[in-house]
């Protein structure tokens, strides 16, 4: 199981926004709509042993689950779509429980500490940081979680907690990447075992 | 300089395409708007050693100069706009020259085989293949062209024609990646100069 968890810290809480303005009035949920999108396809279907966790506004997390999912489409407004029903489906997501509004999609209300805890319960998470190992370095874990953040760095409180819950810091090379893009860098990276195996 | 070519085989040439559905009625131009922004952004700027060339259904090519380009946003909707102004500037290019209806973004009447070989004149193709050589094991070159599809896989006679064009043969891993992922997945390669530099 690979785990991608992002962080929107401008993203929704509430459905009322609009499809056709993702990158403004959304909050940038274009980023974690790309993100999903990295996570989870393949060029002729899903990634089944993949995770993704949206984190919203430190408020919600909306959980896609690869080997659960169905009617998802790549394209930015198909996903946002599912987000937006995720959101809506939040009144049935009582304390951390979760609500499962469309095949293979979770919503609770948690935010950013209890997800990322969470994970660290079941798996092994990769921070990625400027002064980190270089990817290539590090042995691929079996079941490893990254945490990203969209366009915004990490509060400091944020990069405290992660730090604290990492059990392993990489850089994935000298340029600072869109969040999608690092996750498609670590799919390559780890489907290929580490740039040993084609 | 790193260029990327992207062949959409059923994208629009027509300007009248709904932003809205741009992975139903436009032709899956989702794809290649993806594969803009994985070619030309950072996380903080852009790339400006890149081109990214859409070949759209081999009749049109719109081209992105990482150098000069202004007013691009990396979601979806803002990049298929870019494109639908570049294809209703279409009448303002004549025979093989190109029209520059946005700053940056310049559009022809260049099919795939034009557009390739004139990529190949000023750079090194680098042909992605399931028997090619693992990416790992190949020096970068240092004008890299990536010639890559869409959804669909290249006909017979585009296939032919980029081997010919080619004088490189790799491939990126085990799994069969979205083009927008392997640009990424090629773009950390060369950061890296082959996983070597972080």
């Amino acid at each position: 199981m690979r785990h991608f968890v992002v962080h929107g810290h401008d993203a929704p809480t509430t459905a009322d926004f609009d499809l056709s303005d993702l990158a403004g009035g959304a909050g940038r949920l274009d980023v974690l709509c790309r993100c999903v999108g990295a996570g989870l396809f393949l060029s002729h279907g899903v990634r089944e042993d993949v995770r993704v966790s949206l984190v919203l506004a430190d408020e919600l997390t909306v959980r896609f689950e690869g080997s659960e999912i169905r009617y998802l489409n790549p394209d930015e407004r198909n996903i946002a779509g599912m987000v937006r029903k995720a959101i809506g489906a939040t009144d049935r997501a009582i304390g951390h429980r979760e609500a499962e509004p469309s095949p293979g999609v979770y919503v609770s209300k948690r935010g950013f500490a209890p997800t990322v805890e969470a994970a660290a319960r079941g798996g092994t998470v990769v921070q990625l940081h400027e002064d980190g190992r270089p990817l290539a370095d590090v042995e691929p874990p079996e079941t490893p979680v990254f945490v990203l953040s969209d366009h915004r760095d990490f509060t400091d409180a944020e990069a405290s907690l992660l730090a604290d819950a990492s059990d392993e810091r990489v850089r994935v090379g000298p340029a600072v990447l869109h969040a999608d893009h690092t996750i498609a860098v670590a799919h390559n990276y780890l489907d290929t075992r580490g740039y040993t195996r084609y």
